[in-house]
């Protein structure tokens, strides 16, 4: 349930021009409105299950949207269930000025993108549930200007070739391979969203080597009973599943309202210091590994003129 | 549709301990979190109309109040269709731990309590719609001590029945009527809630003599024609229900997201002075007549201590 301080559960991921949508709790169409972000035409939401406090932004969502006379279609992606839930929701958006496409996900499901995967793993929530692993390709290595110095490519298309991995051939007729003049690839970066549920050998696996792992932290340890009696984890249980999953970040959500934030955050980092509670409004930028890893940006999404921004720039990209 | 600075459609009216909600858009649960109010146990709810934006935010306020083991039982007002409508919210908030009673009320109906009643009117928003007119009981008369001195009535009990209104009998065997010593009845207090809707004759009536008129205005009268369509008001429209019902002070609120506040006021007051635009948490003291009327608090609900109570306290109501 919502407090005074803190929304339920919604979590957009910015990655170039794209905008995803991590579940829709009530009141997110009015966050989106008062954060710099604004209530943009998102094109997909995936929802992670179907208790309330995960969905039931979506019905005023969409009918804003129709309201404004939006006419590109919308695809909402969830596990089993998705079409049923929406058979009930349709009572209250009624008919809409755009298309909404229900894609249902199950575990091992994949969407692959131009450049990224979206993978849907199972979790322990006790109900129809999945988590989202978000995984860019690996990126081209470093360019070595000093190799290709050496080997005397000039400096012009040819090296541009090599650096988007394309081997070359030069006017003196040696074909030169991108091996030689790039390092090893360097990996792209992992985000993934648990959603709700226990600790679960999946979210380590989904997890694994992942920069930021989005986990709830419904309860502490003092109510370990009740996490196990309604499928949720302890702060000291998520900040397990991030330690043997090894990701650089945990970012702990979906906190009981008799908890404040800084207890949560003292009990996961006894064992995992990499540890951020954000509160609404905060980002994490996730910076590619070899720039630092991911950051926590304390109202990030509320700066006017955001000085950094959480994804590549072109200059990164083709660096 | 909300906007950053605008909640959608909630008004809560305290009246002593009482603790009545108009209409519940997204998000009302966590407007009352952040309030001075709190999210009180709620005991009524009256719907307008089922237009997504004014009841949204009850299946998530249910569901919350369930998940804190809630046990007193709701009560739903709104006007047919109330159940139809939960039979799909139903699907959302699942079994609760408490009793949800629905009543449907037409235009006519009247719930009457202690020393108010309730009364459902038509108003003309091409939907199945009600509006609300809270109507307290008239008060006895302002106590004339000079009369009751000259009368030589003890200081005592006899005094304070003759001020509830019943007859006394003196020791010196007089009996004297309480109209002797009273002065003519003074009005209770009327708060109307239109809800949605274009101006309308039925609107005028039940407002008749009103402390304060809750009246949409939607649009200004650059978009009139817009506001015919859609069966809403323009802040000049609704001046115009003000001004022919006579009220003290008229409310505007449903303002379309193109609207800022100031504009709508501005418009409605070129022939109703006594308006004002109420922002999110503000509040209207509705005081008695005799103690100067309605007014405006900006930020009411959300002073930590309001050193005002828009009901009366027990030593004004024994006056």
């Amino acid at each position: 349930m919502p407090t005074a301080q803190r929304a339920p559960a919604a979590v957009l991921l910015r990655r170039g021009g794209e905008r995803l949508l991590f579940d829709c709790a009530e009141g997110t169409q009015r966050q989106l409105l008062r954060s710099n972000v604004g209530l943009i035409e998102l094109r997909e939401v995936f929802l992670t299950h179907y208790h309330a406090d995960h969905y039931l932004g979506l019905p005023g969502m969409l009918k804003t949207f129709s309201l404004r006379g939006r006419n590109v279609p919308i695809t909402i992606y969830g596990p089993p269930g998705l079409r049923d839930l929406f058979e009930a929701l349709r009572r209250i958006f009624g008919k809409l000025t755009y298309t909404v496409e229900l894609k249902e996900l199950r575990p091992g499901d994949e969407l692959l993108r131009q450049d990224y995967r979206l993978l849907a793993f199972a979790v322990a929530h006790g109900v129809s549930a999945v988590g989202y692993a978000v995984v860019e390709d690996a990126r081209p290595g470093r360019f070595d200007v000093q190799a290709a110095d050496a080997l005397g490519i000039p400096a012009g298309p040819e090296r541009g070739a090599l650096q988007r991995g394309e081997s070359v051939t030069l006017p003196d007729g040696r074909t030169i391979t991108p091996d030689t003049v790039l390092g090893p690839a360097r990996p792209g970066r992992k985000v993934v969203l648990a959603g709700d549920g226990g600790p679960a050998e999946t979210v380590i696996e989904a997890a694994r080597d992942a920069d930021v792992l989005v986990h709830e932290a419904t309860f502490c340890q003092e109510e370990r009973d009740r996490a196990r009696e309604t499928a949720h984890s302890t702060a000291l249980e998520a900040a397990g599943v991030a330690r043997a999953a090894e990701v650089r970040m945990l970012a702990l959500m979906h906190l009981s309202n008799r908890y404040f934030g800084g207890e949560v955050a003292r009990e996961a980092r006894t064992i995992f210091t990499d540890t951020v509670v954000p509160k609404d409004f905060d980002t994490i930028d996730v910076r590619f590994q070899e720039r630092g890893g991911p950051l926590l940006v304390k109202g990030g999404a509320l700066q006017q003129r955001p000085d950094r921004e959480a994804v590549p720039t072109r200059e990164e990209t083709a660096e």
